[in-house]
């Protein structure tokens, strides 16, 4: 059974858990911090109802696949298919009312990113991969995503969540490479991947991503043509600091700064 | 003749300028750098079309009165009535493909702003006040728009466009405040002042604002019962640093801590 078969099911993961995650934006929400003593860390209600909508539909389809969600944990994660799922990535964008958080849905096979979606209920737009193309659907059409050429870094656009998320020296690496880009927009969450696909963002930096962060977006990037590694050029699925371009020669440029120069 | 009354021009003003920018938005653009020697400050074709969309109507209907835009100048702007134009404010975000953009239509009577509205074409989202009352047009309906209550920063959603907007001691000054908000989320432009009168966030401080970034939003604001003034609590028409609050209470606070704690 080809990968490619799950995409009408995925199609469906994000209708269902859009129908359950969208009532909740912008409303007052009872707010749970799960941090213990750590940084705040909103987790909402919208979140539960998403994943759980979600689990839901997989167990019932697909009851031997694995789970691992952002909400509820990992179920029988050592399976060959296991969904990775994260109802509402950028929960302070959900929380401020932009319209810049998303649905994560991925699925790996033995352990590596098959397909993924990012799914943005309000604007209504899908943007999805398996690694060797990747689409939009959205308010303006459908359409394959490119990511776009940029040859050198003075020529990038950078995006990082927060330059809060970086802490000592690797604040000063991340400063190096934002010294060296033309310009840098701060504030994108999962929306900066599907941008790098879309050919309007060249590079995205982060740093203290989990999993379900980035997994569900490696085959969109990758599948428009892009690049995506960890900080030193390994495995980026672990999360941790995260390395996104859409054009090789930018990737290699970053990765050469953020070690030191 | 009631201010109200201009109320139905600036729906057409914002529905042909959005046709003129749209077809700009997510496609690879001539890009020209209008600062001399400083920081990138792109300006796109979009920006002059959506300006010059707007001009033409002004021109062709109120012929008396006084323009000043983002792109073109002033002309005329001693007169009772003046438009205030910045056809896409936050061009970072227009130019990252991030929907967080909007066409800024403002009116002043006597030099004081006595109507705005901000439109987001890609959402199709319309927020506008005349200072006593304020109102959402969105895919999800109509409605009145509310700050929300707010009693101290420490409970309160922060939001700046960039931290990098500050420098020297107005970014210490910025980061007292950070420290004692509860959360906060960079990257909004003129979303975020709109997210005050909706009541999803509590606090926008920026700095180096031009007056056609902040005057058309004034009357959007204070129409949901928001307060914004500058820095040192004085008038924000001028631009430079603003402050907008929701809640009276949590401005005060703020002023506070930018004056020195």
């Amino acid at each position: 059974m080809s990968l490619i078969d799950f995409s009408g099911f995925v199609n469906d993961l994000a209708t269902h858990s859009g129908k359950a995650i969208l009532p909740f934006f912008r409303t007052t929400l009872a707010i749970h911090d799960k941090a213990h003593g750590g940084a705040f860390d909103p987790v909402t209600e919208a979140d539960r109802a998403g994943e759980s909508t979600m689990r839901h539909l997989i167990r019932r389809h697909f009851p031997s696949h694995g789970i691992v969600g952002e909400e509820f944990g990992s179920e029988n994660e050592d399976a060959e298919l296991v969904w990775v799922l994260d109802p509402v990535d950028g929960t302070r964008a959900f929380m401020a009312g932009l319209p810049l958080w998303g649905t994560l849905i991925g699925l790996t096979r033995a352990g590596k990113p098959a397909f993924g979606m990012m799914h943005q209920p309000f604007t209504g737009e899908r943007f999805s991969g398996d690694g060797r193309a990747a689409r939009y659907v959205g308010p303006g059409g459908e359409r394959t995503l490119r990511a776009r050429s940029c040859a050198t870094l003075a020529e990038a656009t950078l995006s990082a969540t927060s330059p809060r998320m970086f802490e000592g020296e690797r604040l000063a690496a991340f400063e190096r490479v934002e010294k060296a880009a033309r310009l840098t927009r701060f504030g994108c969450d999962c929306y900066a991947y599907c941008m790098i696909a879309a050919g309007h963002v060249d590079l995205v930096i982060e740093d203290g991503l989990k999993p379900y962060d980035i997994v569900p977006l490696i085959p969109i990037i990758e599948g428009a043509g892009g690049v995506v590694t960890s900080w030193d050029g390994g495995d980026p699925t672990k999360g941790g600091g995260v390395v996104a371009a859409g054009d090789p020669r930018v990737h290699e440029q970053a990765l050469t700064l953020l070690a030191g120069g």
